[in-house]
């Protein structure tokens, strides 16, 4: 774990701060306070916060019962100071009292309002800013040690779906079949279920829906996106799309189209290319093969210790992409009331192009009988 | 489920925040929105917002993609309007346009801050204050419906409990013990497991550790704290410590005094008396057997459709109990670097006191072989 949070990370987060104008960050529990510190810390009603000065000491500041766990994290490896609080404190003055009268504070950007107005009392004279424009370039190019995270994530997902016979069948339900699937996503290495989408026959047509006690009928496509934070954090996202039993022909029809337009936009993925484009990529297939009103979400979303965060790969992204990049390509096809097909793979941009971090296990239909 | 979202419910929210002088809430995913209207909608970087005017008729905002799961919730059938949003359209814009030109807008608590930054942006004369402040009362005053739920989800986590024999005993890790827990909290009923703490031996005395690879020894204090999230989305939270084989003589003499101070906290619940006197009554006894310093934690928490809200059990909470308030009761006793115990029931306010929401596991030190 020590390579995922090299000491010097904290400095260049300070370094980026400041270029971004900012004094100080303040980052509660969540993605960015693990990416600097290790520290995986729980969201809790009690004040846990990073306080960064962009010039000045780290200190993180937890509830007194999370002493223990806060130093057994990497965050007291990396040598931070830790200040507690006890219940009746009041720990945004504590942080306030750290930070003198900083100008302009860079805030989490998952900080609840109810801190964010809490800091604002505290520090009525600093002007709130979010954290995540100043380290937002950090996160999103991932080092050699954050993609083999990323890579052994894939892998654990991948086995998954290579199981999908032993549970996904006619006679059903997709909530028996996603229970399964969630013990198989933790006993391939997943530390933690993230989400379990299931979507059978009609269900498959709306894109975010979960599990349901729909039984699964002979000749439903049945839509499979899955994926689970790793014990590092690492995340995994994988969707296939599943027939069971033979599917309606004009499925097949479309989830060809699918497949081409989800290889497409891989093959364009390397440096200096945009998000833009990749969206397009695979946009542009499924159009012309007259789908278009039917692709209703964006190509795909940026992966890491968060399961969306930058780069998004959506119309409108024009930053270029850069070695490190970590994101999906999941476009899909919904044909309301029917049925939907979605492929997704994770993909990392390297040097000379991309390396698909879902090789194991293909992108052809798969019928279960 | 409909029991649980009473049509009134939104017209009694618009009452307490107009008396909270509220022009509006904005309610994003979270206990608030599925409070007011069974939407149980994720948390995504795509705005999902209940917009509720004081004055006016709510308007559910949703991503275009999550149109399908919003119109199947309890949302739809309480005749909510749904609007949608395209991935490039300014979501927050849209929202300014419904309001208008609010004086004061509370905002879900927990409410991201990069989208507070955001309405502040999309409505600059709008004061920002909290949502929680006009709802709480309401949260905090069950209804029977929401009772029941509270007391099937206690059912269901000491049913857990009484199954600890077959996984916790010496020679296991903890994280092999809690991945049988885990599997065990949705066997038994539950949607999503929210934790699951092993605390064994020397781990027992960091209240919040977790899991970790010791492995449990004969002779260990372990301490067992768990909990999760009904498909109705009330939550348990249930904790017990058990003895592997036969513990240390100090154990069971601090055990024996947790038991009491747990019972004693318990006994003074009922209408009008305040948490921090229940709090009191637990750390009356603890104190006065000399383990003061040893309990070094709050009483306990509310708990409802999130694990820790209002009310918290807690010197300096003055706020006098009513019917319906329903919160943990849960001392500890924590030696450092030795061994801890906590007990925890919920418990709930009744007419004539308090009824036990976790009736179905012994209070008493259970010894497993």
């Amino acid at each position: 774990m020590a390579d995922l949070y090299p000491a010097d990370r904290l400095t260049t987060a300070q370094q980026a701060a400041d270029r971004a104008g900012l004094d100080a960050l303040l980052l509660t529990p969540g993605a960015d306070l693990r990416y600097l510190t290790g520290y995986d810390a729980k969201p809790l009603e009690r004040l846990t916060c990073l306080v960064l000065p962009t010039h000045g000491e780290p200190v993180l500041v937890v509830p007194r019962l999370e002493r223990a766990a806060a130093t057994a994290s990497p965050a007291s490896m990396l040598g931070i100071e830790i200040a507690t609080h006890e219940e009746t404190d009041d720990a945004y003055a504590l942080v306030a009292g750290i930070l003198g009268a900083p100008g302009t504070i860079g805030l989490a950007n998952r900080m609840w309002a109810e801190q964010v107005l809490r800091f604002a009392a505290a520090l009525p004279d600093a002007k709130q800013e979010l954290a995540g424009p100043a380290l937002r370039e950090l996160r999103m190019r991932k080092t050699p040690e954050e993609v083999d995270a990323l890579r052994r994530a894939g892998a654990a997902i991948d086995r998954v779906h290579n199981r999908m016979g032993e549970w996904l069948r006619a006679g059903r339900t997709e909530a028996e079949v996603g229970h399964d699937i969630a013990d198989a996503i933790l006993a391939e290495g997943h530390a933690q279920v993230n989400f379990v989408i299931v979507g059978s026959g009609p269900n498959g047509a709306s894109p975010h829906h979960e599990l349901s006690n729909r039984i699964v009928l002979d000749g439903d496509p049945v839509v499979v996106d899955i994926g689970g934070s790793m014990p590092d954090g690492y995340c995994s996202d994988c969707t296939r799309t599943y027939a069971v039993g033979a599917p309606p022909q004009e499925f097949s029809d479309y989830y060809a189209v699918l497949q081409a337009a989800q290889q497409a936009a891989c093959q364009v993925v390397r440096p200096g290319v945009t998000p833009e484009s990749v969206d397009a990529a695979a946009r542009d297939i499924i159009a012309a093969a007259g789908y278009g009103p039917q692709f209703i979400h964006r190509t795909g979303h940026g992966i890491g210790l968060e399961e969306h965060e930058d780069p998004y790969i959506v119309g409108g992204n024009t930053e270029p992409l850069s070695v490190g990049n970590a994101f999906s390509i999941e476009p899909g096809i919904y044909l309301e009331d029917s049925h939907g097909a979605r492929i997704e793979d994770i993909v990392v941009v390297t040097e000379d192009g991309h390396t698909n971090l879902d090789p194991g296990c293909t992108r052809d239909l798969v019928v279960l009988d």
